[in-house]
């Protein structure tokens, strides 16, 4: 079976420490690249530069929106430890700088994810099939196409003009074709859902994303994630926001950083 | 008045984009520069090649130890826009590249810090001269001498093998020699309280940071900066610590994640 993320994600060395890829059209949010697909790409390059399969940790700057069209990914691994390798790389869109990144990779299959401490829990959600359809209510765009995922009933106000006052986006991601979740799946899951502040009175716009980081916890267990975003801090012009993604083993595999840009 | 931690941060352009600099002895955990020590060195030659003061995110790697001497940091401007310049960098010492890093720069003062939408409230601690310094009932080392930070008392256990069973540890950062604190002395404070899984049962030894990203929120206000760090998902051999920073005047000036690696 081919997925249609795959393709989307498929990259070419072409030199050393060199890629081709292309931007597909359909990952996008009005005509530019959704920042977790683009971190899903730059990272597919970065695995095959340093042959460790999980970015344990990765750091994305957004320079430039990305259109769909060709683009090169260079990737240097700056050290390859016993346990990690630490890649540097960024991407290149009509002859210019898209997008730096900063990342380790190791092997999550290797190191378990046995819990020692975990004070959180999963995000309460009613079932899959209860919870409306990303784009009930809002005019559907790429990404939203390429998705299964569906948003906590009490956090879609966003959309239609009643913001819930909560600065929280709750909801179950999964591939719209089914395709497994692995960790550049679990990348783009981290960009995925609308910004939080968005539920906030007042709040409406593009919130650009400056920086994204991703911390990989776990390995995915089959089925689709629960999601939770929040923004605690929106403070001058700038928000931070903070997410958990957890399996349907209860498992936590990824907690997401990014700052943003606050609408004027 | 000068101050140690300035001549501890000091850099020289030696060429475009090159800095000379030198790790301080004194600055250390067990002969070994600190983190956020070196995470202030970095940003100060970033600093000066971006000619914008404040990092508005950054993000270190870190992938050896960095023993007192000289170090070389290179640094490169990959865009400067209108508001933010983003730099990445790289610290070399003995011939090897010891810290990767990358920032976005802006200035905090232009963008003010008018609280938006803030959720989370600076952590309540016993008046300054009410908690233990740093060092009590624990071998004083470097850095602690360097600074006057004092603990809450529910959070020193791990310090006496008397860990509290919370992964939390709160506390007031300053100066020892009460250099006020600007954006690069935040940075220090981001990494300068033990780590927060010293404070779980069983849980001993040497907690490496892979990563560490701070996001400034803030110009801090005059006064000791309130200070809390916890780690809530401890899982396999790595662990998450999360922290914020607060000024006195109850303003979030840093929030702080890092992955590091749990003691075997």
């Amino acid at each position: 079976m081919s997925y249609a993320f795959d393709s989307a994600i498929a990259v070419r060395r072409t030199a050393d420490g060199v890629y081709g890829a292309e931007v597909h059209d359909g990952w996008d949010i009005m005509g530019n690249a959704n920042g977790g697909y683009a971190m899903a790409l730059i990272a597919h390059a970065m695995r095959a530069e340093c042959e460790r399969p999980d970015p344990i940790t990765i750091t994305l700057h957004y320079l430039a929106p990305l259109p769909p069209g060709p683009v090169t990914i260079t990737a240097e691994v700056v050290k390859r430890g016993r346990r990690f390798s630490t890649v540097r790389a960024s991407l290149q869109h009509g002859g210019r700088t898209a997008i730096v990144a900063l990342a380790a990779f190791g092997d999550l299959s290797a190191s378990g994810h046995a819990p020692v401490h975990v004070e959180l829990s999963p995000p309460t959600l009613p079932p899959f099939d209860e919870c409306p359809a990303r784009g009930d209510g809002a005019e559907p765009f790429g990404l939203i196409r390429r998705l299964d995922m569906r948003l906590h009933p009490d956090d879609t106000g966003f959309a239609t003009g009643t913001p819930s006052g909560n600065s929280r986006v709750r909801g179950w991601f999964a591939f719209a074709d089914g395709r497994p979740l692995d960790s550049l799946a679990v990348l783009l899951a981290a960009d995925a859902f609308p910004p939080p502040v968005l539920n906030l009175p007042g709040v409406m716009g593009w919130v650009p994303t400056i920086e994204l980081t991703v911390h990989l916890r776990a390995v995915a267990a089959p089925g689709p994630l629960r999601c939770v975003f929040e923004s605690s801090v929106v403070q001058g012009d700038t928000c931070v926001e903070d997410g958990e993604l957890w399996d349907s083993s209860g498992v936590c595999v990824a907690q997401v950083r990014q700052i943003g840009l606050m609408p004027n």
